[in-house]
């Protein structure tokens, strides 16, 4: 039962969250973890058709979020949620919600994001085509306590795979094994 | 892995389904299971808030709830619903989400029902102050191949707990275990 938790990746789009949560998920699986990504988009699928992008429907689409993670995570599942989640309140608040929690800030400079701009997102919400757009035209709060930072501007996936399972590992959430 | 499953109790309102649920996971924890209980009342408040009774609001509802199911199960969960979920159709979309699914139809006469009113909400739907009310003024369309099948106004909570039980079994769905 003690081993589950749920494991938090907020950044700016592209910032490579779904990336991580994919490769996080992979090794811990492989570890004899039982994991499920949560994946914002797939999630506003899933559980919150209709709701945009106000503060107001970001807050409710981040609550059921971690209310889904909570379920999962206390009968033993680490839950990866892969989510801007650009509102520190909210996601404090999915905080308090679990006994087991780790926010990892996935970090990465707008200047590196606009210019990979890999699903020409960026381009386009500096056009204006998009509006609310986070880090452009809405708001992005970064985490002030976050247990890990990832700086994917600085490193490849796989360098940041090591860094998280690393820090999973100092933090007692996974016990210690060498990777592959 | 194999050990999840979802349990989806299905029946009208006061007809036992969420005492049935409390009863089964406590049972089931007993024998080593995990297990999480979603109460529709409960899923409604933290996944659901602003939908209504509609025909497309109970089903998105039901929507959301078997897919918290789905995620559960097959993590090794044996999640329980339990839900009016009055119509068959999106049931039926629930069960086909799923490997590992069993529906359990709580049955229990209108007339029991109406007379027992233990909240009062029989009372008030039939004289109106409640619109929209499953089976008297909203539709309730029973499974036709649900795989148990109680009807709890011929039997108590407890007896209907071992038919529950002794069914799962014959399912294989748990391992046989003498009821304590």
């Amino acid at each position: 039962m003690e081993k589950g938790f749920t494991l938090w990746l907020t950044g700016l789009s592209g910032a490579g969250k779904s990336t991580l949560a994919q490769l996080a998920a992979v090794e811990l699986k492989r570890r004899g973890y039982r994991v499920e990504v949560l994946d914002g988009d797939e999630v506003r699928t899933n559980l919150s058709k209709g709701l945009g992008y106000s503060k107001t429907d970001r807050d409710t689409n981040i609550r059921r979020m971690g209310y889904v993670c909570k379920l999962l995570a206390r009968n033993g599942v680490v839950a990866i949620a892969a989510a801007i989640s650009p509102y520190r309140e909210v996601r404090d608040e999915v905080r308090r919600m679990h006994v087991r929690f780790v926010e990892a800030y996935v970090k990465c400079s707008l200047g590196a994001l606009i210019e990979r701009d890999a699903k020409g997102l960026y381009k386009k919400a500096l056009a204006g085509e998009i509006s609310g757009f986070t880090g452009i035209s809405d708001p992005y709060e970064p985490p002030l306590n976050a247990e890990i930072v990832i700086e994917t501007d600085c490193e490849s996936p796989k360098a940041s795979l090591v860094r998280l399972v690393t820090a999973l590992e100092k933090l007692r959430y996974i016990e210690r094994d060498g990777l592959p």
